[in-house]
């Protein structure tokens, strides 16, 4: 334990390098677990972070230890495994290092970047501030705290306009996190609070959800970004789709509706979310210039069948950082779309061929195997559509719901954090309450000044 | 519900204001339930935090919403009770009024002070940033990620000595905190972190003890503080009683053993936990200041028997804040200490002399009923002092252990609480696991870079 390999100067094994422990670096360091190789994974937090929960987190129904598993535990039973924690801040192909923010350079024969994404403002960063997006456990505190100060905000003032700003809680982007925010928020504002406070009524609020597009979950079939909409509004969210963002400021938005003549309005609010943009992580850029292959419009690098760069096979790039395509055999290749299930495959199959150039074998073109996808909506409601054996399956409603809990909770990663996020289910869905509404850091803010 | 009489200019009914939801602030709430009083609860935060097991939250043993509730849940249905989030920045007795630090100014008839206490560096709060205090769950977070973030830098760390002082962890204090902190994180470095590292051997980990007294744990009987600490020694932290601190940096500390000629001498280390001073709220000096009142010498407001300021029958002290004494009928007066059912029997006694004075009736003397003492040590271990209708019991060990963790899980505020926390304990007892090791805010450290 005490002399492991990458303490000495001449590996007697070759050395893999993950970058990043999502779902594709975490996919690919567990595919490596038998192989004759030294892994290490290095990353900038301690926890690989369950993302597609993150929501939860972020409106009080679940606290963080319950989708976020230490990655060194994870790992801990896989003796070739080495974790770090630290901030990769540049790739070095010529002299295959990575270096560390601390300082550390780490060596590797085989790299595999699995960086992730983040959110994007299109250009527009100044918007961070004022409408925070969900893509860490951080971002999750924040926006927790934003929506839950915000009925405090209310309680407090006494003007109505002001107190009408605060129970005003808009989120940008009709995708599946938008979607599942806000329907949530809904279900804060129509039960969870109910009866807590003297001087407002929470069911009050008013819920927006904003899409730039015709349509919310656009990646679903039209009729069940149909059905959803039509829980949602049932759920008391108003949405509006064809209507785009084209300015943030602290007190609220504006709004272009459509490609028509409408003028632009403004919606009053103080708890905005964004939900809109994704951009690949900045490490792209830096592994672009690196290596002098141009990243597409996302950000993200464009890879060989294989998984790999051009010109530089000893790295791999996985996950949302990838512009990949699944090659079919007798299909036309098709663009693999930024979801979990892509990003696990990746590392999976990333690893599968960096085993195969270390025995000689030529690598493999990656396959996207498409299971479908699922999102839920709030409470009893859900769109599910499942590529299966038998042909496609579109369902919604109550049925939808209870499939997307149990595929959640299958996916999450160790045993007892299926027990409890089960059971934190199990209360909230009888009570009606959300566990952890916690707020910490209350001074950080205008709103408990506000 | 919309026309609370707060809202009114003449308010049909007298009205209580409490500052503070901890132990005592809460129970005052609770106790005029059923009174014909209006109630503003006004805390800092928007949780009530149960404080006796804060150091699990520190020492990652449980998340945060288990043992924090939302104020306003706990008192929705206690319909003459406003629950307010904010800070409080001035009282006014000529006035009768409260000031918030969002310029809010909240009349009373009754006050009922139960502000708590904080942290004392004894006039040294430069100590402050080396030696973090556990009071809050913000504090509760910082102290997780200094530990969690220690063995991540030494895994990192190739200089030995410097590695050395990232696997030194020291609790200054020797009171019930400090041997529960000390306790654990000697278990995080034997039993929790075993296997997870590749460099470093966290059971290499040393874990001190600083006490400037003779013994730990010097409330309890010398036979208790005598096992408590062959438990610690047992655990393998060291305890180094008769030893003041008299010195903090961002390396280590400087001790001064005994009162003999022993030179002061070094301990490196980058993880110091200060669980030595406490002082009351900072509202106290306010309050000392706007009544004439002098607070003692640990910042705390003497009271009257009754739990009022002499001179102002209309404002109680309770909890940490008040220097107060119990009143036997046969035996002299003693001293309150600053413990939780202590604060509990504060807040539901000045609750009833409210309502005594009230109806016209002579207020009672408080009279603190103390069921005797207990504090855990880690896993298995414990010791309890009970006084009970049969006498004086004293025990120590497993079954001290067993009744500490059901005492505890039965006075936890909830339902769904007490089964989380029995279930965490559950599952951590079994697998030795502390689940809540989610560090976030990691780029805000040193350590991270370090």
């Amino acid at each position: 334990m005490h002399n492991h390999p990458m303490d000495t100067t001449t590996p007697a094994r070759p050395r893999v390098l993950i970058i990043g422990c999502g779902f594709g670096g975490l996919e690919a360091a567990k595919a490596l677990r038998r192989a004759p190789v030294d892994v290490t994974v290095v990353d900038r937090t301690n926890h690989h972070l369950f993302q597609p929960l993150l929501y939860q987190v972020a409106t009080a129904g679940l606290s963080a230890p319950a989708i976020a598993a230490p990655v060194r535990h994870v790992l801990r039973d896989q003796a070739n495994v080495t974790t770090l924690l630290g901030e990769v801040t540049a790739i070095d192909p010529a002299l295959r290092i990575v270096r560390l923010g601390s300082g550390e350079a780490l060596p590797y024969d085989h790299l595999v970047v699995a960086a992730g994404a983040t959110h994007s403002y299109f250009g527009r960063d100044d918007w961070a501030r004022f409408a925070p997006g969900l893509k860490t456990l951080d971002d999750a505190f924040e926006i927790r705290r934003r929506i839950l100060l915000a009925y405090e905000a209310a309680e407090k003032e006494s003007d109505p306009r002001r107190r009408a700003e605060w129970l005003t809680f808009v989120v940008i982007g009709g995708g599946p996190t938008g979607v599942e925010m806000a329907g949530t928020m809904a279900e804060i504002a129509r039960h969870t609070l109910r009866g807590e406070f003297r001087r407002i009524d929470p069911a009050s609020a008013r819920v927006l959800l904003i899409e730039g597009g015709s349509r919310v979950l656009q990646t679903m079939p039209e009729d069940l970004s149909q059905r959803a909409q039509e829980q949602l509004q049932r759920l008391g969210v108003e949405v509006r789709t064809g209507s785009r963002v084209v300015g943030i400021d602290d007190t609220g938005l504006q709004v272009q509706p459509g490609a028509g003549p409408d003028a632009a309005y403004r919606i009053s609010s103080r708890c905005i979310v964004w939900a809109a943009g994704v951009a690949a992580s900045p490490l792209g850029r830096q592994l672009a210039e690196a290596t002098g292959i141009a990243t597409d419009r996302a950000g993200r690098m464009p890879v060989e069948p294989d998984l790999s760069l051009r010109g530089h096979p000893d790295i791999s790039v996985v996950g949302d950082l990838a512009a990949a395509m699944s090659h079919h055999p007798r299909r036309p290749a098709r663009p693999v779309p930024g979801v979990s299930p892509a990003a696990k495959q990746m590392g999976r199959a990333a690893a599968a061929n960096i085993l195969r150039r270390l025995r000689g074998e030529p690598t493999r073109p990656f396959r996207y195997r498409d299971y479908g996808s699922l999102a839920t909506i709030g409470r009893n409601s859900a769109v599910v559509d499942l590529w299966t054996h038998f042909g496609r399956v579109k369902f919604s409603g109550y049925p939808a719901w209870l499939f997307w809990l149990f595929a959640h909770v299958y996916f999450l990663i160790g045993f007892r954090n299926r027990i409890v996020v089960l059971f934190d289910w199990a209360t909230a869905y009888w009570s009606r309450q959300r566990y952890a509404r916690v707020v910490t850091n209350i001074g950080g803010t205008a709103a408990a000044d506000g």
